[in-house]
């Protein structure tokens, strides 16, 4: 599942020479995080701690990955290889905390050569599930309240979707349509139907909806979904009712003008006397449209595309930075792209309302006085190579939900604007 | 590697459906095709033709998916997907043809049952790697011939990047950074090395980048690439030179302008003698930053986040409709998305000159006469679910350099446009 090469070629080539150098076992932290949000973004939510905390064990380069490097690896660098496993400490956010510019996400302690192995893989895990999971919350709090839907596993890589899927339940949405996500993270399934359904029940006189209908209701019962604009949403709808009866469980729209679409279908719905029949609706939705349907009779949106895409910003690009050597603080030095040394640990500070008003990231063992209210937001995730941290999915959408209760108005804006708290940096004391 | 899980739940239920209303068995062909470009795109390149055939014969439902499944399928469901393995037969087009709105680009033949179960599968493996092929296209013929790599595993969900290293060199890359494409797929890959090497070398004087590239040309040897801007790029270029000799294979520049670093880098190193040493560059790289570095000395880029996220166009919006079901084409009825019934081929005209002028698609079995030159664009692609074209990525990526060779001028242009040229769909004749 995770193999070893899952990883840039240079993490290896760079082991094999620090191995010579004798510099391959010196103590080492690299930390994970973003320098920006995503443009006009508010906040993210951290999202992949549990993907990458089930990956720790299972990174190994067995038999078939180290013939793979033995065509440009020395004998020294397979030998470290075929005993690899990360035994270090892992620190960071818990999953479904949010974060913001320079939030310390993950802090990994080890030797140089274990924690430089992990760069691609945390990255790869991270920007992912991040990105995913930050542009998910926006949808769910446009929604309001009203459930959301997964169906983008087919809009992106097959294995992405099932980590899609994973991340969008995290930030709240309520289910997802794809059957890989249930068995591995039990994520819960929904699924309508699809027009080709409608569609193969066509016969020598032609299209025969009600015949699509009939198939569908007898074997998924009454509560089950039509999808009803193959052909004509109002004879879809009226055919629908005809077939099902007064108690349908919903009937979904995935084309048109949704919001003209929900208030004709409601009317519609209403003078059938299927007045408990929901409406589903779906079709290039995104948190703005999701939004704009607010005043519409909409009761679930399903959302693809813009879900497993991050709705413009389809990676996290978080970055993964040695901080510290030895003990000593190391960073890069250059114009544009600034980085502190040093491990570090932040705590985020409220206002006795539980209005977040500041973050405050500071050298890890230096805690910060505050008379405000604060909560530490860097616990331990893993302890020699094993997760420690609770990977519970429940847990982290609770703290999903949480974190949107926690920020300021502001905060919650669609529209471009500023991180919605500040970041206080506390830069390492120079031994 | 290929569950049968790695799809949307409605799939399965419309299975349950058909086998009970005995629609299941109903010959069908099911159509992929973009209706559009993405936005402003003058063409694109197809890419996961190879992966999807590698996985017609894994897409099985095993044990424990049948027992996941078990939650919410019928017994007879069940049975059937216990023995399912797709006998279909698919056309389509090869793997690395060029494509444009309509383009019938799969064609998949079979049951119902066996070929709406390929949907999303289909789907996200054509969505992501025909993203990523079509966005590295543009890369490449904005290089011009300069050597282009692969660096973007980090910024994409950890097995979508061994797919985008597959479609990025079938799109004319030269390498990537991924192992596992590698080993996989038998991408070449390359590497060079991170700060954090380094920053590694840090003692208790402070930094001492003399010492990192000691270790690492005497690891990898003269012919490394080192990356020279970690503190102050002069400095670097000097010290890189003084350890390795003028023999030294490359230098990377990864942030800053790179246009103007470039020039000052070549200058410096030809003033020390280093005249073949080459330089790399990344950072940030798109198709218009490659291109509008063409007049600098730059010999090779490595390209990561815009290529992986196909460079604002993440997925590539393919569609997988159900065109004819017992001989009868169907079609979904909507002013918005005009779907055209039956199943089709097409074929591409050109000039005598090798420049393409226009695609045909047509009803399969009713070839189109043509005075123009053409070629034909459908060929067989598996039959009775084994794989019957040639998937070797060798010839995929002879296909897109002869496919961007065979554009008009302004199909090359990176501006947004109209789709290089025009697609004439010669509808079914009704029976």
């Amino acid at each position: 599942m995770y193999s070893g090469l899952l990883t840039d070629k240079y993490e290896l080539t760079m082991l094999s020479a620090a191995l010579r150098a004798g510099t391959a076992e010196r103590r080492s932290t690299f930390e994970l995080f973003a320098r920006r949000l995503p443009d006009g973004r508010r906040y993210g939510v951290v999202a992949g701690t549990g993907r990458f905390l089930e990956a720790l064990p299972e990174f190994r380069f067995d038999d078939d990955a180290c013939e793979s490097l033995a065509e440009f690896l020395d004998r020294d660098t397979l030998g470290y290889l075929r005993d690899f496993r990360f035994r270090g400490d892992v620190d960071g956010y818990a999953e479904g905390e949010l974060y913001f510019p320079n939030s310390p996400v993950l802090s990994v302690h080890g030797s140089f050569a274990e924690c430089v192995l992990l760069e691609t893989l945390a990255l790869s895990i991270f920007n992912h599930d991040t990105a995913v999971a930050s542009a998910a919350a926006r949808m769910v709090s446009a929604a309001e309240g009203r459930p959301l839907m997964d169906m983008g596993s087919r809009r992106t890589h097959e294995q992405a979707a099932v980590a899609a899927a994973r991340a969008a339940y995290i930030a709240g949405f309520a289910a997802s349509s794809n059957l890989d996500a249930h068995r591995r993270y039990g994520v819960p399934t929904e699924g309508t139907s699809a027009h080709a359904f409608t569609l193969l029940h066509t016969g020598p006189d032609g299209p025969d909806e009600p015949a699509a209908f009939a198939a569908q209701v007898d074997a998924l019962g009454v509560g089950t979904t039509l999808l009803v604009d193959t052909y004509d949403v109002s004879t879809g709808v009226d055919n629908a009712v005809a077939v099902a009866g007064t108690g349908l469980g919903a009937v979904r729209i995935d084309s048109g003008d949704l919001g003209v679409l929900a208030r004709q279908v409601r009317a519609q719905l209403d003078r059938l006397g299927a007045t408990g029949t929901r409406i589903v609706v779906s079709g290039d939705l995104d948190e703005f449209a999701v939004a704009g349907l607010r005043a519409e009779p909409v009761d679930s949106y399903g959302v693809g595309t813009s879900l497993v895409t991050g709705s413009g910003a389809p990676t996290a690009n978080m970055v993964y930075k040695l901080v510290e050597v030895d003990g000593m603080p190391v960073e890069k030095r250059s114009a544009r792209k600034e980085s502190h040394g040093g491990r570090k640990a932040a705590l985020r500070l409220s206002r006795p309302t539980g209005t977040i008003t500041e973050e405050i990231v500071h050298p890890a063992g230096q805690p910060v006085e505050s008379n405000d209210p604060s909560r530490v937001l860097t616990v331990p995730l893993a302890r020699h190579g094993e997760a420690v941290a609770d990977t519970d999915l429940s847990s982290a959408r609770k703290l999903v939900a949480s974190g949107l209760r926690s920020l300021p108005w502001e905060g919650l804006m669609l529209s471009h604007g500023d991180p919605a708290i500040h970041t206080t940096q506390i830069p390492a004391r120079r031994p």
